[in-house]
């Protein structure tokens, strides 16, 4: 047991900071685990199951004693709590302050705007790891294993609070990548925020059409695969496309651009630019599935 | 064992007409199964898993040893397929003769073209099942079983060939519908053409983009199930594009429609136009979904 960072504060105790806490009480990564939110029988259950160790409702309180403090709320709440948290960042010996949330840009933009700078303090993070369930009772140690945490560390950033931040992640079985806020926003765009717009989207115009009861009644597997994002938290979700309004967009549009063109191939008959597309994504989404299998994730991961 | 029709033929003998004749055999609907192809070595494997009890290369002898003959080849070849039959229907007491194929117009359009009406005798139909896997060797007796299957049949079908084409399909565990040719033709458009073509037309978009390895690093379990039917033959899904072209064009407007519409929410950072599309399509995919439950349908299913 090494303890870099005695204190650990998870501010938002739901399914991601609750498994970071498993992960890293499994790890011996930190001795002491203190939740903070609003919701207090959240954090009273957190107690309960042991994955922290005490809980204030009081964000200055607990910044105060936090070695590592991890803004595990959703997207747009980050933002919030985030400019909270700026106001008592100094240059000092501070905890070392990150967060989980899905957009990256929009943290920084908070950052820039309130503290006129990015502390150097503040390490921005993405663990890429989910469930369809979520709260604390949904917490597990191994919610991160062998998954992608992205890290986008700023010119200004302090090494060691970078170092301390990834060694937190790895810890609990996680790969860290690094990338910069821009890139990390696009790219998960185009994986995650678009495939979602794209579910919701297909099944809210199937749910309007008028033959709904067939086409409920004659879709099967494949379908329920493709839309199962669909069934998403529609408030995370509204919040991730407002905060990643601009990289969604540009996703939106590349998608767009492709689907005109397939559209028109098979408005003119065009069945080799069909097969040609066709089997062009097929050969890249089998070696994607086999990247995938070769990871060792399970089925659950976001 | 009743043997309604004695003789049953399979035209085309892979995953879905190895499953029906190994459905019907346990089922005890037909006394002789027959195989006809032109891929002799599928048609041997067939006889050698007990799949068939016999094979012949000859449409025509097959045609005329036929109590049910079943087309169970791909799309596109199916209406080349018909075509030779269509020349050996008359009104007489010939074989009654359906199909699989996904795409009901493009047949009914060569029936119409050949013989100047439908035939009597001739039903169409589509099992709502499949696999990833493909080949006589994937088939199974319980493909079929709690899945749809659509018959379209048409004002001149003679009810007797009607009837026996539905006791054929229950006799799998299916569960039998009748729709329009148009009905079908659009309900399965909306429910798996066009899902097909949008995770085809999303993964040739992100893998044509610059960030090619960043996203195929950082996309997970979410992106793996949505675009897992991008996986799908390339040449069947042409095949399909290409047959129900109309019914495709209107599913991929209508979808365009709406994704416009929540695209202009994002522009305008709209949060509740977002909430209430994102609302609708969780509730009901959650309907759908439970829909799908509680018909106890494996993973596998097309």
């Amino acid at each position: 047991m090494s303890y870099p960072r005695a204190n650990l504060v998870i501010v938002g105790l739901g399914l991601i900071g609750g498994s970071l806490a498993r992960a890293l009480r499994e790890s011996g990564f930190s001795a002491r685990f203190i939740g903070c939110g609003h919701r207090e029988a959240s954090l009273q259950r957190g107690v309960a199951l042991g994955v922290i160790d005490e809980f204030t409702l009081d964000l200055d309180a607990a910044f105060d004693r936090a070695d590592i403090l991890v803004l595990c709320t959703p997207t747009l709440t980050a933002s919030a709590v985030l400019e909270r948290i700026l106001e008592r960042m100094g240059e000092g010996d501070g905890p070392v302050v990150t967060d989980v949330a899905s957009v990256k840009g929009s943290l920084r933009d908070t950052a820039l705007r309130v503290a006129g700078k990015m502390p150097a303090r503040l390490v921005l993070g993405h663990p890429i790891a989910g469930s369809e369930r979520s709260g604390v009772d949904a917490s597990r140690a191994d919610l991160f294993r062998r998954h992608r945490v992205v890290l986008t560390p700023e010119p200004g950033n302090d090494p060691a609070a970078l170092a301390l931040v990834r060694a937190m992640w790895e810890s609990t079985g996680a790969d860290v990548l690094e990338m910069t806020v821009e890139r990390h926003d696009a790219v998960l765009a185009a994986t995650s925020h678009l495939p979602h717009v794209l579910a919701y989207a297909l099944v809210d115009a199937l749910a309007g059409a008028e033959a709904r009861a067939d086409i409920f009644r004659c879709a099967a597997g494949g379908f329920r695969d493709f839309t199962r994002i669909a069934s998403s938290d529609p408030v995370m979700w509204r919040d991730i496309a407002l905060a990643n309004r601009d990289a969604l967009l540009a996703a939106i549009d590349l998608f767009g651009g492709h689907l005109a063109q397939l559209r028109g191939a098979v408005a003119a008959g065009d069945g080799e630019q069909l097969l040609a597309t066709f089997s062009r994504a097929k050969q890249a989404r089998d070696e994607f599935a086999a990247l995938l299998a070769g990871r060792g994730q399970d089925a659950g991961s976001a």
